[in-house]
């Protein structure tokens, strides 16, 4: 089988000041068509590492894609070094140069510098691929059978010059086994009982099929995956097992595709037509950020009330002060009042409302940090959940938002016929 | 100087189905720490490659810290695989038994299972970190002069066992140099024009320290690297040189820590005591979560209102149906008045309204996708800036979010004596 490694070059990545979304996005793609990511390795922008990741990998992968260190400054190395490792020397590509003039002139609307000008210089001994959102252009070498592609580190850049040209030129270059993948999602089921569930049946998977367990947020993903050269025999039986594993873990089910919760909830509302808000103190507009991070969910989604302060509750949800004063903002009465003021204010169908203690500071002896209340509903009923959290701030929201999502999609299939 | 490598493991990175945030935030540990991480390697769940990335990483670094594959189920394999490097066999660990039991009787509330006890399993040949957020307990091997630790997947059961342990324990078995960062951000100039303004300071740095240009989302981050065993002589050095950067890029300095915009705008709303709401409309509520993930933030901010719908706009923040029917949504007079409804509802002295298409769909011929109107301001003055972004959808909500985040802040800068 096919295998490719990706390195990804730059001393950010090694510091911890950013992290590294590129190669999560290479590799999916790159397994969609059939090829196995074998390695991810990132290494600073020092000459000698770069040059021995080149050396070292070459020997894992068939493929070696290279992101990062193309900018136009002086520790932007990797340019340099490829033209010395495939021994080329720098030459102006005319397209490259014509599209440098164009950005400048036409897109950024700024002077075009001579470093601006140095981007369109490549190594004369590769294939030059043009980048159609940014500067740099991308350059892909091949030697001893080995294909060697380097692209900028601009994600927007990098991807559209891999679904653009990298994934048709491989797909061109070798030949490709068939992939299947099968993904479904749990709730409510931790990962040892889930595989407690499931051992008799991973015990009789057939090895050239694996299932792999994903923990995170309180869900459990569950992954099939199925490698041959027969298309339709790969595919086939896949769905096979799949349909046995469903069948399986059904009781804490929530979708038999590789999408997130907040998804499964946009579907539930656009198959009944129905709207939904939400209601959000401790959450902070995450929930309302996760919906609307979806294109087309002005459709199903009508907005947010943030209400982080207690006159926000108060004037925006029609929460009532004394509840407020009586029982704290963390309350069950508080939610629900917050739920119907949702509902009221931004006229939808269901709604969600949340307040709790994310964080570090805030707690009581009663009310620690992590305490939550969710609300969730809609005219004829609303039903309420409190939680005891117990992680650092981040994984609180997220937990939350999580939680107040599944308790949506229980209730409104709670509601159908 | 000593060097780490991080090796994660999972074939869940390598299909690209988890992005990995571990090994950046074990990097920015590391390095305060004073250790240099050379590379970080991703291998997927098999026995061969775990091995062989043992075997490299071990020759490039003094350090190899090993996360992921410790999990109950039988995709994880890095246990018996590290207890037959190591020449070990497994043995219960008594306190780890204690420990699983603790955590399932006390705190998850479910029974344990012949899986969950097998966690307590460790090689007699390590040293065992006990892990006190989960049930796979930390192992610290030594061989040749080298440390492997391997550590849960689980984010924060590896942070906790990172801060708590291995970096007091690595402090005491290495001698580690000092390492400075400073780090700048710059808003509103581009990495070749920044690069041209900072040729001559470049070229005169010394060459133990490093510049690091980190673009990303209109801003670019600036970074001054500088290692050395004098710890007070490396500070002082790298102090003079970042005031002289400061004072080269004054015009687009946006703070000289590195902290996100968002802690910028918190800080400059904290020291003059104000607060600001936010109006988002094609943000949804991102501005809101951004402000709210920092602790304490609700001192200064009081909410949002996502109207994601017209009504939503009319009722919530008043804004007049006519201007929406004639202008549109994404038009000034309607941030205009987002931002003026939202200082009233939610009683701030500073607002951000925001209205826009992220596209990929919406667009009109007039107003593309990624046309954008942004109100920033209080109740004597609102400032308008209009923004035509040509991203995806993620970045053209991410770009709206910084630049209304600027916008804040210069103004609020405007208005200080």
């Amino acid at each position: 089988m096919t295998q490719a490694s990706i390195i990804t070059i730059g001393d950010e990545l090694l510091i911890g000041q950013v992290i590294d979304t590129n190669s999560a996005w290479m590799a999916q793609q790159l397994n969609k068509a059939g090829i196995r990511v074998c390695r991810r390795v990132a290494v600073g922008d020092v000459w000698e590492e770069i040059w021995t990741a080149l050396d070292e990998e070459s020997k894992h992968a068939d493929i070696i894609l290279i992101t990062g260190g193309l900018g136009p400054t002086a520790d932007d190395i990797t340019k340099p070094l490829l033209c010395k490792y495939f021994n080329g020397k720098l030459v102006v590509d005319e397209a490259a140069l014509k599209n440098v003039n164009y950005l400048f002139e036409l897109v950024f609307k700024r002077p075009v510098t001579d470093r601006n000008i140095k981007q369109a210089e490549v190594p004369d001994t590769c294939k030059v691929i043009q980048n159609k959102r940014g500067t740099a252009p991308g350059m892909w070498f091949e030697k001893e059978g080995k294909v060697y592609m380097s692209m900028p580190g601009v994600p927007h850049e990098m991807k559209g010059m891999m679904t653009d040209d990298v994934i048709p030129m491989l797909g061109r270059q070798f030949q490709f086994p068939h992939i299947a993948h099968r993904t479904l999602l749990t709730f409510g089921i931790g990962e040892s009982m889930l595989a407690d569930l499931l051992v008799d049946f991973e015990a009789a998977l057939p090895a050239h099929i694996k299932m792999a367990y994903l923990p995170n947020y309180g869900m459990v993903r569950l992954r099939l995956t199925s490698t041959g050269v027969d298309k339709v025999a790969v595919e086939n039986e896949v769905d096979t097992l799949f349909q046995q594993l469903q069948e399986l873990v059904k009781d804490y089910l929530v979708t038999n595709e590789d999408e997130p919760m907040q998804d499964v909830v946009a579907k539930l509302l656009q198959r009944s037509n129905k709207t939904v808000s939400t209601a959000e103190s401790c959450t902070g507009g995450y929930i309302a950020s996760l919906i609307t991070a979806k294109a087309g969910s002005s459709a199903y989604y009508n907005g947010s009330v943030v209400s982080y302060s207690y006159q926000a509750k108060e004037d925006l949800l029609g929460v009532d002060k004394n509840t407020l004063q009586t029982l704290g903002a963390v309350s069950e009465q508080v939610v629900i009042q917050m739920a119907k003021g949702a509902l009221n204010a931004l006229h939808t169908d269901y709604t969600i409302a949340v307040s709790g203690i994310m964080g570090p500071g805030g707690g009581t002896d009663d009310k620690p940090a992590g305490t939550v209340w969710v609300a969730v509903g809609n005219n004829e009923k609303i039903s309420t959940h409190k939680f005891h959290f117990r992680f650092d701030r981040q994984r609180n929201i997220e937990l939350t938002a999580m939680n107040a999502l599944n308790l949506l999609r229980k209730f409104i299939i709670a509601q159908q016929p």
